[in-house]
């Protein structure tokens, strides 16, 4: 069930596509990388206008900039957001005047010990303006009056997410979940975007027994948007929630606040027998949309699935998480990962040996090697052997997955041969 | 309760007598095994009919072979079942025919990587003639005209196993089943065929609990036609595989399917006291008889005892494992673990403390030393007061042996001196 | 809640005073000992007459000594009670008469392995006298006639034991125990009894929610007169035996029987986050007077708390016991830890998040940093998350602290604030 062709390459072009758009919160930026995630799947774009009740918060006001810069004594823009939407603070209100770099630097952002590297910041909650900039650029500006100039707007507007539905035949649901309101970053966000909506294309294309909604949608206020239109008909029986999956580190699972979910314990199985080194964390309440989903009042079957973990990665929130930083062969082994997990909740179900006492007859179905003695054919047989011994109608097949430690396609695989055989429901 | 005498010893001379008898999984060699091993016990034998259906299957034709040779085109017997009953492949149809060098080849195994052994092969369940030899023998063949003899038939007759029941005391019963379908193979398995034996030779002299029911069954058709001839009446507590008892590996314990039946745990628990170094497996569906008995449709509380497990050791189904391979000693040793088993077995109980409020004093009944300060009297008295304080009648001495660490002899002689001190029911 | 002021200073002055005193499990050493306590703590002092029955036990007769020493053959005191009560075997009958060396040494215990140490020996359960010195000095004692001369006697009486219960608001209790039963040990029950009685003299000046009983018993006997004589109403909530809380090892901690009681649980939290190396060690039915709480009739919730186990360090029943083996910083730090286990007695409790559904807006209510995108500000705002993430009124703030890992202080000061926030029941 592994999507074919150079999938990896077509998600790292969409990452790079919607890269450089100004993304925030709210605002155009989000609206313009829909559009671009649109041209691939039917996606339902969603607006909240500005106050509207969302649990404890409401929605927040619009935020659109047009352009930014900062002028030196001599008129030169040593600051300049066509360069990268970085610079500027996410959220600044609009500015335009004259300032001593003393008063410049009181609103200006560096990492010091990433002297080289544009930070990420935001300022949602307090109305302020300000810059980013590298630590050696704003060490290597002169004394003298600054020309500022913010050309943005906070007002009222709406909050915009967007959202598709694949259908299944039953009445189950997955969620998948993307946040949208990074700028310029490329792991902490385009990944994510880019991989989730060639995923949905992939499975648009296919009949799944379970419905697929992949929401994207910035972060927290847009899942707690969503979750407030969706607060009486929620029904989510799985769900990830998707980030940072283009670079090389991990993979890394964050299981659920139930910790055994179904999704939990699909995603440790894939990543056990992924052949990487995965690390696997316990719920936390921080990090992305999945604190919200998994908060007391919805305690949803919600995990987390990144490449690197966030906040652990020196490019994180910074301008080294460029298009350099993510490569098409990460993102496939992510989005194959993501597959295999689909695959398991799609095929996993509960088989009953029709030949119990005992076991079958495996040689003369052909499912057995006709020379005894050599133990050389047992790893091929053994998959079969699981499957009867647990198929008592107690065990799914990822429960047999994980007491044999066997691969579950293997034990999917060896189930079909035995359905085909008669030995098996 | 360890039987006494030269066990081992009296163990060995019976694996080795009946060392060279060609068994299969039916025939004549079967038969003659079990009227050497009747000679210790009154065995019953059960003869099952070709044809009668046992499950999925149907109890095979029966096998025999009075000789087989292949000469060389000089004439000479290059192979000859006389030397190695192992030379014969298992089950092989009568044939006397020439056939030029490659055809002969066609018809052999042999094992490259351990170039001077004889591979034991069968070949149940597709008719065909071969011969086993070492790869070094094989190669020396000159080319030219070979003259192929195996007299041999494969006809209806019957599959036969043979059965003694020790009658206990309780309607309790203890299945010991050991494979009886291996040819020359001294460990696999004239070592589990001769221990059980004397160990039923023992336990017929003593009053016991349980009933000990011994089998001896060819591998998998023996299992399967005895489940189905007493499958309205099984009714067993506990159970052991017995294979391979005679080399210096392990021990080696696989458990039951059900992981914590109390067989697992008091294998475990003598194994873990053993000064051995063991090795603890989880049940997997691959092995020996136990597949059968812990079937999804019987799940009967059953584990292996091994000392080298099955397949990890170098001689495993080749003319390596001969009489060189096992050793009294060891013989003696496994002897020993499955008695102190038995001895959990049959001495396992649910004490009651008839003090249980605060510790009764043991210094005026002489159970503890009268000088205290000193330290060094405690090891003695540690057994008195674990049996004391967990015999709430919620704890068997085996569940008290499992917490304290301790062995289960010493709980049980702790728990006898507080009996007879009435301090314990 | 931690007690200000030299506690450890106070600590131990409160211990030497007691140290020269010569107690045993009955008479006068006891009653002096607590009256010193009593100067501190309103004591309350129970005198149990010889020969009253407590379970399998009756009272033992009382002891009291007064003077004992060896003189050599030259007149000379070679062993001498008034320098260290520890030369008596504690329990000693009364005896002046001659003796050789040779019949002298029958009563005479040593440590040849520390032939430096006086050891410490009782003789409760049989009549015996005798004398406990180095094993240097012995081997220095010449040939000839000893006068021996012990004032003791023996004789009915009573055992005693004081209490003192401070009473809180809720019906419920929690018991601390530390024994009075031997001489001069510094460590090994001076330190305990000196820290359980400044522990009930700061929590007496405080308003508490649990009722703290205070038990200052000889060893064994003590602990059973007292369940004895309360066991129609014993009503424990949680436990802990007290004693050789003032070396610098450990902290040690050993489980009640129960294994998961909340004290179990409160004490292993704080160990854990004390930055020290504790020892956490699973019940067992050797040690102090939890072998009595934890009895099978009982069965009750009281572990053992220590710095160095008891019987694992060299200084153990022996002169060595000394105060310089004890320190206040020691004790301070022992009194810190049963504090904070207190505190979590007192305040764990089951908050309710009052805006479940999504994370509620810390930010606009100044308990989020405003500044987003930089993660230096999580590690203030996690004890809030954890907390309104497992508030769903399953989970005590022991709970959280459990499966957060971080200390239940901070995680109560964030119950603190979001209760404040009215976020919080």
């Amino acid at each position: 069930m592994i999507a074919e062709g150079d999938l990896g390459g077509a998600c790292y072009a969409l990452a790079a596509e919607i890269y450089p758009l100004c993304r925030s919160i709210t605002g155009n930026g989000v609206r313009q990388t829909l559009d671009i995630l649109a041209r691939h799947i039917p996606l339902e774009r969603v607006e909240v206008p500005t106050g509207t009740p969302m649990f404890d918060w409401t929605a927040p006001r619009e935020w659109n900039i047009r352009d930014a810069w900062v002028k030196d004594p001599s008129g030169r823009k040593v600051i300049d957001f066509k360069a990268s939407n970085l610079h500027v603070l996410n959220y600044s209100v609009p500015v335009h005047k004259k300032v001593s770099l003393a008063e410049l630097k009181e609103h200006c952002f560096t990492l010091p010990d990433q002297p080289d590297l544009i930070p990420y910041r935001t300022s949602y909650h307090a109305e302020r303006w300000g810059f980013c900039l590298s630590h050696r650029a704003l060490s290597a500006l002169p004394e003298g009056t600054y020309e500022v100039f913010i050309d943005s707007d906070l007002s009222d507007g709406s909050l915009t997410y967007g959202e598709y539905l694949h259908e299944g035949q039953s009445g189950r649901e997955f969620l998948l979940s993307a946040h949208i309101c990074h700028p310029s970053l490329a792991n902490d966000n385009c990944s994510g975007l880019a991989l989730l909506t060639l995923l949905a294309r992939t499975l648009r294309s296919r009949k799944t027994r379970y419905s697929y909604r992949f929401l994207f949608a910035p972060g927290t206020v847009g899942a707690l948007a969503w979750l407030s239109a969706n607060e009486d008909r929620l029904a989510i029986d799985h769900g990830l929630v998707v980030s940072c999956v283009g670079d090389s580190g991990g993979p890394t699972y964050k299981s659920s606040r139930r910790g055994d979910a179904f999704i939990d314990r699909a995603m440790r199985h894939v990543l056990e027998h992924s052949g990487l080194d995965p690390v696997l964390l316990d719920f936390s309440p921080y990090g992305y949309d999945e604190r919200q989903y998994c908060s007391p009042g919805f305690d949803l079957p919600v995990g987390l699935f990144q490449r690197s973990a966030f906040g652990t990665f020196p490019e994180y929130h910074t301008s080294a998480d460029n298009l350099d930083f993510i490569a098409p062969e990460h993102l496939r082994t992510s989005f194959d990962i993501i597959m295999k997990v689909i695959e398991i909740v799609e095929a996993d179900y509960t088989p009953v040996n029709l030949s119990p006492k005992g076991e079958p007859q495996l040689g003369r179905r052909g499912l057995y090697s006709s020379i005894g003695g050599d133990s050389g054919g047992v790893t091929s047989v053994m998959p079969l052997l699981w499957v009867l011994n647990l198929a008592d109608g107690k065990h799914t097949l990822l429960d047999m997955a994980e007491r044999s430690g066997m691969p579950f396609g293997e034990l999917l695989r060896a189930a079909q041969l035995l359905r085909e055989a008669d030995l098996l429901t």
